[in-house]
C-alpha cells in the first residue's frame, strides 16, 4: 500500500541523547508530573544511555543563575558527556558548541528530553527535524506548567513530524530482544518500575525454594 | 473532492486477530484502565474474534519468567490458534513464527491489542504498517503505565497510520447488519455492556407479558 | 505559501443535519458527557438545524427493541423531516433511504451527531468522506461509552477528514453576522448556555431603567 | 484511653444483607461507577452474601414500571430470599413487610447496598440508624447520579452514625481467617478482583512445574 | 443502642425552602458545576418547593448593581413568596425581615441553597443551627468558586450539624411514597432527569403498543 | 434543639492572622494548587488581613537556608508586624516568641494558613485548639504535596475541632455588612476575583452611560 | 530527509497580535480555565506584546451589549493600537478593517488568542491560514466552554495548518536568547510565573549578602 | 473553651510502627496510588522509623503464595524487627505474636501502613483504637484498589477516632525542632521529596561559591 511509513527504529549506534534543562531551578516549574515520577522518568532515561552506551550531550542554561545547576545524579552519570551551559541561547541549537557536539556524533536519531516542554524541547526539535534529524521526544523525561500547555506543545511537536515516545518504549526499542542482555535490561527497569520489580521478586521468592 | 480517503472497513474475510503479551504478570503493570475495564475489554476481544471466527494469534514475552503465563481465559478460547511464545524478540515482528502466522492467514487488516501498548502494540503495528498492512489497534483492550504514556503512544501510532478502534466497534463494523446473526450479537454484547443488557432486561421483562 | 488550507466555511445552503440514533434506550450507554450536558447539546443542535432550515434527516436503529424510540423532542421538532428506522444496517449509510435522503438534498457538507460516537457518528462519516462530502463532526452532541472510546473515535475521523466540531460553533458559523437575525440567534443560544442567558438578563435589568 | 470505639465487627452471625432497587432500568442513573465496576460490585456483594450465607433481602421499586426488575443475576442468586415488591414507598423502612423481614432475622447488622445512594440507601440507612441497628453501607455497590451526590449521601450518613464499607472489606471482615475456608474464599475473590486472579494464575504456573 | 441518632425526616409540614442569591451576575463565579448542571439543579429545587406547597423565601444582595438581578425564572415560580432584597447584610440571617419571614412559617426544618455555598449558604446555615433549626443544604444547587472551597464549606457546614442533601433526595423525602401523587412526581422529575425520563419514554412506548 | 452548636463568628475584634512559612523555597513543594492559584490566594489572605487592621504575625522556618525568605509581597504588606523567624522549631507554636506575640494581641480566634498544610498549618493549629483557641484553617491559602495529603491533614484537624474555611469566606465573615464599607470592599475582591471583577466593569460600562 | 518541515520561527519583525472578544461579559462563558490562570495568560499575552513592540490588533465583538467591553486592562495596554469593535460579523476575518489592519503591518505570523477558542479563535484562524498566513493559536489565552470543546478546537485548527503554543513559549521564541535583554524578559516572567518569581528571590536574597 | 481536644503529639518515646501486608504480590492491587508514589512515601515510612529509632514491627499475610513476600527493601531495613507471617488471620490484631510485640513494646501510639487500606489497616486500627490505643494512619504509605474505597475506609477510620496522617508529617511531628539533627533530618528528605532536594542543591552551588 503506497500510504506505508517506513519504521525506522531507534538503534543504538544511530541515537544520541539531549538532556536539556534538568536544573534544580527549573523543575520546580514543572507541574504536569508528580515531583517523583518525574525524577523517576528522568533519572531512567539517564540510565538507558548509560545502558546502551548512547553518546549523551547535556545542556544547561543560567546554571549560576536562579534556574539553578543541573540535577547532580545527572551530571554525575555522564563525567565525560559533552556538557555545554549556554551563556544565553534558550533554544539550544542556537548554541554552537551543541549542536557541534549533536553533529560530532555523526548520529541522525535525536532522543530528547528537557524542562520546559514546549520551550527547551519543543524548539530544538523543531530545529533538528527542520534539519532532516529524527526527533524522538521523550515525553515522560520532559516537564511543564500544566497538562494544557503540555498537551498544545505535543501536538505542535507531532505536527512538525517529531515521534513521543516514553522512556520505557525507547529502552526495549534499543534492546530488540531480551537475550542481548536480559540481567542488564532488568537491572535498568527493576528501580524504576515498582511493580516490576515485584513481580521479579515474587518469581525469585518462588523459584529459589 | 480530491481529498477523500477511502474507507476500507474491518471485513471478517480479511482480519486477523493480535494477542500481545496479555499476560498474568505484566497486567500488573497496567494503570490507564481500572482491572475489571481492562479485564472486561480484554475478553470482549477475544469472544469477538471467536463469533467473527477471525484467525487469531497469541503470543507471549517470556511466559515462564516474572511476566506469567497468557490469561488462561485467551488461551483456552482459542485453543487451536497459533500461539507463539517469543524467547526474547520485544517486538514481536521480530519473531519469524509471529510473522509467518500472520502472514500464512493471507489477511491484511491487523486487529492488534497489547500489554504494554507504548512497547508490545506500537512497535509491531509501525512494523506491520511499514509493510503495507493495515493496523487497527483496540486502545481498550491495550494498556499501560498511565494515561501520559497512553497519549504519547497512541500519537506515535496515529501518524504512522494506524487507526485507533475499541473493541465494540470492531464488532460493528464487522457485524454490517444486525439481521446478520442478531442473536449472536446480542449474546456478545450483554455479558459485556452492563448497561446494554439492562436495556435488554427491561425490554424482556415488559414484552414477555 | 503552498500548504495553505482553503476553508470551506459550513454553509446553510450547502449542509445537512444527521441524527442518527438518538434513542431512549441508546442514550443510557453515554457516559463520556453528563445526562443533562448531552441533552442539552443534543437538542441546541436540534434547535439550530431548525433556526437556519437545514434540512435533517433522522434515522433509528430498531426502535421498537430495547434501543427505544429516537427521544421524542427531536421527533417532534421534524415532523416532516426524512425519517429512516434502519431494519438491521448498523451504518447508517449502508441503508439506501438514507443516503437517498441525504443526496435528494444536493448538499455537501454533513453536520453529523449520533449515539455512539463510535460506531454510528464514525461509520457513517467515514463512508461519506470516502465520496467526497466533507463532514462536521458535532462533538457534543454525540456521546458512547467513555472518555477514552471517545478520543479514540475522534483520532480516527479526524485522520480521514472529518472536521470536529461543536453546536455551538456550527451555529456560529451558520450565522456569520449577529445581524442576520439579532434576536432569532439570542433566542437560540439563550434556553441553552445558561452563563449567555444570565449576560443578556443582567443586561435587560440595568438597560430597562 | 476514654474515647476509645468499641469496635463490633461485622459478624456472620448477626448480620444481614439489604439489596435495594438494583433494577435494570434505574441503575442507568448511575454515574458515579462505570457500569462494569458497578456489576462487578454489586455482584460481588451478592456472591459474599451467599458464600457467608447471610440472610439476604431483596426489595424493589415498581417493577412494572420504567424502573425495571431487579437485574436478573441477583434475583437468581437469591431464589429463596424474601423479595420485597414496594407497592409505593420510598425508603424501604417504610414498607412493613420488609421491616418484618429484617426483624426475623433476629440480627442487628445491616449491610446496605443500592441504587440511588442518596435515597434508597440513605433512607432507610438513616431508619434503621434511629432504631438502634448497626449499618455498614457498601459504597461500591451503591450508585448514584455523579460524585457530589455521592458525597453528599456520604457525609449525610456518616454523620448519623453509619459506617462506609467497601464489598472487599466486607468480606474480609466475615471471613476473620483465610484458614476458615482458604478455597472458598479465594473461589469468591478471583472472579471479581482481576489482579488477584493474576497472582493466583502466576502462582499456580510456577508451582505447578 | 444508646448512640442511634433520630432520623426527623424532612416533612412537608414542617419545611421552608430558602434561595439565597441566585443572582444572574453572581452566578458567573460558580465553577464547581458546570453551568447546564447548576442551572438544572436550582430550577428543579424550585421545581420541587412548588410541588410540595413549600413555604420559600427568596432573597437577594444588591440586585441593582454588579450582583445582577435574582434570575427571572426562579422569581417567576414563586410570584407571592417573600422576596427579601438585602440592603447590605451579607449573611441573610442578619436581615430581620428575612428571618421574620422564615419564623413567621412556624416551620423548623430549612433547606437552604444558594450562590455562593461559603458565604450565602454557610452563613446562614450556622446562624440558624445555632438557634436550633435543622438545616438541609441542597449541595448541587448551591454553586461557589472551586471544588476545593465547596468541600471545606461542606466540611464546615456538616461539623455544625447541617444535613449534605441534594435536590433529588429532598424531593423523594418529601414525597414518601410515589402513591401520594405518582404522575405529579413522575412530573416533577422527567425535564429535569433525562435518564428516567428516557426510562419512562422507552417504557410508553413499548406499552402502548 | 440541644446538639445546636453556637456561631462564633469570625469577628475583627477577636481575630488574629498567622501566616506560617510562605517561603520563596518552600512554595516550590505546593502541588494541589497551580501556582498562580495559590499566590492569588495567599496575597487575598494578605490584603484582608490589611483591610481589617487584623494584627497579623508571621514567621519563617530557616529562611537563610533552602526553604528562601518569606515571600517579598507578604513582608512588604505587614512591616510592622511581628516577624518571628524560628531558629529550628517544626511547629510555630513551640517558639515561645510566637506564642507570646499570639497572646498579646489579647485575641482568641486564630486565621491561620501557611505552607505545608499537613505540618506548619496543622501542628499549630492543634496546639492551639488545645489551649482553648478557636482555629480558622484558610484552605486555599494553604498548600502541600498533593491532593491525598490535604485532605487527610483537613480531616486531622476538622476531628480536633478546627473549622475550614477560605480567604473569600473569611473577609465576608469579617465584613458582615457591604456597607461597612462598599468601595473598600469591592477593591479588595476586584484583584483576586476576575470574574467578580468582570462584573464590575461590565456594570460600570452600562450605568456610566 | 525528505519530509522535514522547515520551522519558521515566530519573528518579532514578522508576528503581529490579534486578541478577540476577550470581553468582560463574554468571559464569563470560559470553563477550561480557572478564571484566576487565564486572566494570568491573558494579560501575560498582553505584557510580552508589549515588551517586543509587536503590533497588536484588538477587536470586539457587540461591546455596548451583554458581551460586555474589552477587559480595561488589555485597552490601556494598548491605548494606541488599532481597535476594531465589529458591528456583528462574527469572524472577524470578515470585518474588512480587522483584516486591513493586520494587511497594514505586513506582517504573516499571526499570533492570535480570543473568547471563545472554537469561534472568535478558530474562524479567523481557519481564514487566515487559507490566505497564507501563518496562525499560531495562544491556547492558554483563548478560553471556552469546557475541555471537550476546548479539544476538538484544538484538532480543528490543527488539522488546517494552526501552531498550537502557549504565552510562555511565544515570549521564549520571540526572545531567542536571553542577552538580548535579560532583565526585561525577567520582568515579563516574574509577575506571571510565581514559582519563577520564586527561585529570582531565593537567589537574590542568598547572593545578595 | 470547654470543648478543645488534647494534643497527644506522637512521641518518638511513645510510638511504634505497624508495617501490615507490603508485599510483592499484593502492592499490584493498589491503584489509588502511581506505582512510584506509593514505593517512595513506603520506603520514606521505613526511613524514618529507623532515623528515629522507633520500634517496628512487620508483618505478611501467607507470604509464601501468591501474595507474594514482603518487599526486599522493608525487611532488610528492619533485620531484627519482629516479623510475624500470619497463618491466616486477616486482622493482624487477630494475631496473638502480632499484639504481644505491639504491646511489649509498651507504647500506645500506633503508626500504621499497609496494603490494603479498607482491610490490613482498618481492621488493626479499629481493634486497636477500641483497646484504648492511639492510632496514626499513615495514608500515603497505605494503598488500596481505587480512590473510592479509600475515601471509605478513611471515612470509617476517622469516625472510629484514628488520626489521618501522611510519612512527612509523621517525620516533622517526631523531629520537633530541627536542631535536634539537622543533618540527618535532612538526609531523610532529600532523597524522598524531589523538590526539596532541589531546594537544597540549588542552595549548596550558590553557597558553596
Amino acid at each position: 500500500m503506497s500510504t506505508a511509513k517506513p519504521y525506522n527504529r531507534l538503534n543504538k549506534d544511530d541515537a544520541v541523547v539531549l538532556l536539556v534543562d534538568h536544573q534544580t531551578g527549573l523543575i520546580s516549574l514543572v507541574q504536569d508530573f508528580s515531583p517523583n515520577e518525574f525524577k523517576n522518568n528522568v533519572l531512567a532515561l539517564g540510565d538507558l544511555a548509560k545502558f546502551f552506551k548512547l553518546p549523551t550531550i547535556l545542556t544547561t542554561s543560567f546554571e549560576n543563575g536562579p534556574n539553578g545547576p543541573m540535577v547532580p545524579e545527572l551530571k554525575e552519570l555522564f563525567p565525560d558527556a559533552p556538557y555545554i551551559p549556554r551563556p544565553g541561547q534558550i533554544n539550544a541549537w542556537d548554541n554552537e558548541d551543541f549542536v557541534k557536539a549533536v553533529k560530532a556524533t555523526g548520529r541522525k536519531q535525536l532522543i530528547i528530553a528537557g524542562v520546559v516542554t514546549d520551550v527547551c524541547v519543543a524548539f530544538p526539535t523543531l530545529s533538528a527535524l527542520a534539519e532532516g534529524f529524527e526527533v524522538f521526544v521523550v515525553t515522560d523525561a520532559s516537564g511543564t506548567f500544566n497538562e494544557t500547555v503540555q498537551q498544545a506543545a505535543w501536538a505542535r511537536m507531532t505536527a512538525a513530524g517529531a515521534q513521543l515516545v516514553n522512556w520505557f518504549s525507547v529502552a526495549c526499542e534499543l534492546q530488540i530482544d531480551w537475550r542481548n542482555d536480559m540481567e542488564g535490561l532488568a537491572n535498568l527497569l527493576s528501580p524504576r518500575i515498582p511493580n516490576y520489580r515485584n513481580l521479579m521478586n515474587s518469581y525469585s521468592a518462588l523459584t529459589a525454594k
